[in-house]
């Protein structure tokens, strides 16, 4: 039962929401983090997460976890069951602590790393959380201090009956929900149709594919890509290779297929919302 | 003349301003704090407050204080008067450290938190702010050099002239300004007029009826909100109780009643502004 | 060869990029720099900059340096030229370390410390960078990394082929590029024509005129400024010295005039856009 990897001295935490900063419920979180763990290390990965947009959660979260140093802890709120039955789930993986609602919206994130052993929390953790749990502020009554309790060494079997993870099944199989995502499928006509996902600042789109899923050999450079009506050529390496104003598809540093218009929002100006389809000729898997 | 409670090892210093994110007024200030107190560990707790939106810093940090470990220090600037001769307000109370302007902003967070003492700043003071001080960012040269020598153990008896707290009297009886803030009233009909005081980032209103002064007994479920015209039943747990797009009034986790619209703005959908009344019928005190 | 100013144990790091908030691309580059300096402090001073914008960049940079204890570590990446050939720029200075794009954004902040060496990251600091770069992330690949590896004492010239500074010459004249930025200029009818260069969260519009390349003496009573038409009389000490809704010139806390509408935006109000011309007479210099 004991740790593969050991949590860090002094614990790093990441805060990944949908508080939004025009509000004091992160701070209060961390209030809550350092009451328990006074050394902690805190970094915000992303509180701008659009209200109970898992699936931009879990992009965030893919994007980002692989880049912390062995044995941090993710605590993750975006949580539209708040207030409901839904579980308090605890995954130990081959590098990290994840603290987040059974929701799926740790989905990505535990494709990266490999699942050891996970735990929905039940009456054991009841004595880690604060006292008085209100209706709708889990993050600041249930999450941060179990994150900050694991952060500080409390074994994961006090706070819930633990799960081994079969590590010949898949790594996402853990706690009750899995996020439903797009996925790029192959079209009779011989495209593939593949998705958009979210966007980021700049309205860059991030789609559903995934470059070390997608099979792709050589350049890309026989690519096309429709989009409402649009075509866009080639996978180039980055925006810079185009003029301004024009669209590009390019592996973005999440590791995902990406439309950009350089200097311009893709989002916007190709009207990409989540869940679009962007259909792809001259791809052979 | 000693602390009741003794500041933190490592120090723990809270910043609220409304000096927004898009400029590095907050991080400047990090950086003065910083070369006082080299080993303090800094929170953000709210920096979008609107501009000079004392209620909305008040009810903010009504919400948040409790829960940060003993010992640490509030720093506060929402500062209408920056540039005049406001004064500069320190208190001492059973659980932390406040340094803001005395314009009354900790009104809220005094009556969470039993005040010992407080002192204006005066002559002595001077020494332990910038050399040169600016008209326009006291934060940078008052407030911030203020709180770290505060928190690396300077008395407050050296900055300012120290007034006893008598425990007879309100706790919020400290500095010069009191905050002007909406109170519930009942009316000659028999109900209870209650007040939006500011909203949240998911367009929840927070109200001016406090919890534990409601005196509700019960669930609340015979009680009506009168809201622009609209009837809103009852006091929910959660906004998970009422179905998608409904209006919902419930005790926020802050402690004050909120009414929110779930999975939309309360705010903007009932049109609710910073002082408008809510008719509350079928509640008895 | 050995730093003029030793950076400091335990490292500052403070990070300055146009990512916004909406996306963990800054939580990433923490991820980054903490699992290469574990100890070092992070301060975040902006990540609002506008995209690619240099000139807000190097504002916010001017106003903030000074401010941090000597031996801090700035790390910019507002970085129109990533995935071309840019190079990346180190440069320590009589007070602290900066690494950014060699694009000009550290021009303001290199007037205010005198630069002692410099250096352009060469297949020496490729050990030192994360081992795959991506062709848009390099506040992750490669300026993170950087600035960690000398935070915790990798000496600049493992990185790169090191210039010292003459100190005779403009201590902007470091890296390949300068920034191209308005400048006051006197017209031929005897009136100054400053600039605007940026906004602020307020609307503060900040200007080209720095206070002490002013040569302005006394009470700057005897001033007028034309902007889009209507003058504002005087330099006062700041907006509180006008009445509410009234324009005002006044010195910043940064040390550039600044121009500002009391409880409103001088930017929006007065159409003030980067760049835009304010004729300043009555000015004699």
């Amino acid at each position: 039962m004991s740790s593969i990897i050991p949590v860090l001295r002094p614990p790093l935490i990441t805060l990944t929401t949908d508080f939004g900063l025009a509000d004091a419920y992160v701070g209060v979180m961390k209030g809550v983090i350092l009451s328990i763990a006074p050394e902690a290390r805190l970094v915000d990965l992303c509180h701008l997460i659009s209200p109970q947009s898992l699936i931009q959660a879990a992009v965030q979260l893919e994007a980002s976890v692989d880049y912390f140093p062995p044995g941090a802890v993710h605590v993750i709120v975006v949580d539209p069951g708040v207030g409901t039955e839904r579980g308090v789930l605890m995954v130990e993986t081959n590098r990290a602590l994840f603290v987040a609602p059974d929701n799926g919206v740790l989905t990505l994130a535990l494709r990266r790393q490999q699942a050891v052993r996970w735990a929905l929390a039940d009456d054991g953790a009841s004595g880690h959380m604060l006292p008085r749990l209100s209706a709708t502020f889990h993050g600041r009554d249930v999450f941060a201090p179990l994150a900050a309790h694991l952060s500080v060494g409390v074994p994961m079997a006090k706070l819930g009956d633990v799960v081994e993870v079969d590590a010949s099944r898949p790594p996402v199989d853990v706690g009750a929900a899995a996020l439903a995502l797009p996925q790029p499928r192959w079209l009779a006509g011989g495209e593939l149709e593949i998705h958009a996902l979210c966007a980021d600042r700049f309205g860059n789109v991030i789609t559903d594919l995934a470059r070390e899923a997608s099979g792709i050999n050589g350049d890309g450079s026989s690519v096309t890509f429709l989009i409402s009506g649009r075509a866009i050529s080639g996978i180039h390496r980055t925006f810079a290779d185009v003029l301004p104003e024009m669209p590009v598809a390019y592996w973005g540093s999440g590791g995902r297929l990406e439309i950009a218009i350089r200097n311009g929002s893709a989002a916007q100006e190709l009207s990409l919302q989540p869940g679009d389809p962007i259909l792809v000729s001259g791809f052979t898997s």
